[in-house]
């Protein structure tokens, strides 16, 4: 299916954006986004970008030196009918490395488009400290 | 006014809640939160924290060294009815301090809630390099 196509729910668009990270693929991983030209993309430790062309550009430089496996756990969502904003720990595999004294934080903000849900905002920071080791949990705003 | 009866936009509750920082006024901090217990901040560099109890007390700990003077710039804002999500930078006064090669990111998180617009979720980070010099801007989800 063309990801242009792609009408998934906001939790089928986080599956899918890991999963094009995870095989490099930047068309598949830019047509996630929303349109808007004010969506925000923030790798740990990097100046905000924001728009297409500066956040395409990055994934680009990131994709060079081939593509990453993240895997995510700890998810806390927060939803609306229009909004979901997700929290949740992104954990880098590295084969041969023993387990780290940081993580990766992100915030990941879909939005409802004409076109289904799409991502309005990236957010990953380092955090100290080991990860958590928590369940999802997911709740409707109020 | 009482601040629970707070009802301002989601600016107004982000103008409220850097200056309860800067005044170190913890009551009137918590009381801009949304009270589902899905509430999530990170501060920089540190472990994410979700519900009241958990949040009031990071803030009451940042405050025991003294208020924060925070001034807020090149803020990037998309909304709808029901959120508010706000990119910004933090820059903080140090008075006696060159500037600094690392400034913050932080994504805000603004809810409609019964009682009017509150924080779902604060998410502040260090970048490398100094602040962007960038005007506001505004959009509306579409």
């Amino acid at each position: 299916m063309p990801v242009k196509q792609f009408n998934g729910s906001a939790n089928e668009v986080e599956m899918a954006f890991y999963d094009a990270i995870s095989r490099g693929d930047l068309e598949s991983l830019m047509a996630l986004w929303a349109e808007d030209e004010e969506i925000v993309c923030i790798h740990p430790n990097s100046p905000r970008l924001i728009g297409h062309a500066a956040i395409r550009a990055s994934w680009e430089t990131i994709f060079e030196n081939g593509s990453v496996h993240i895997h995510t756990t700890a998810l806390h969502a927060v939803h609306n009918v229009l909004t979901a904003v997700h929290s949740l720990i992104e954990l880098f595999h590295h084969a041969n490395a023993p387990e780290q004294d940081l993580h990766i934080i992100a915030t990941n903000v879909y939005i409802k488009t004409p076109r289904g849900w799409r991502i309005s905002c990236h957010h990953a920071s380092v955090a100290a400290g080991k990860a958590p080791k928590e369940a999802s949990k997911s709740s409707v705003l109020h």
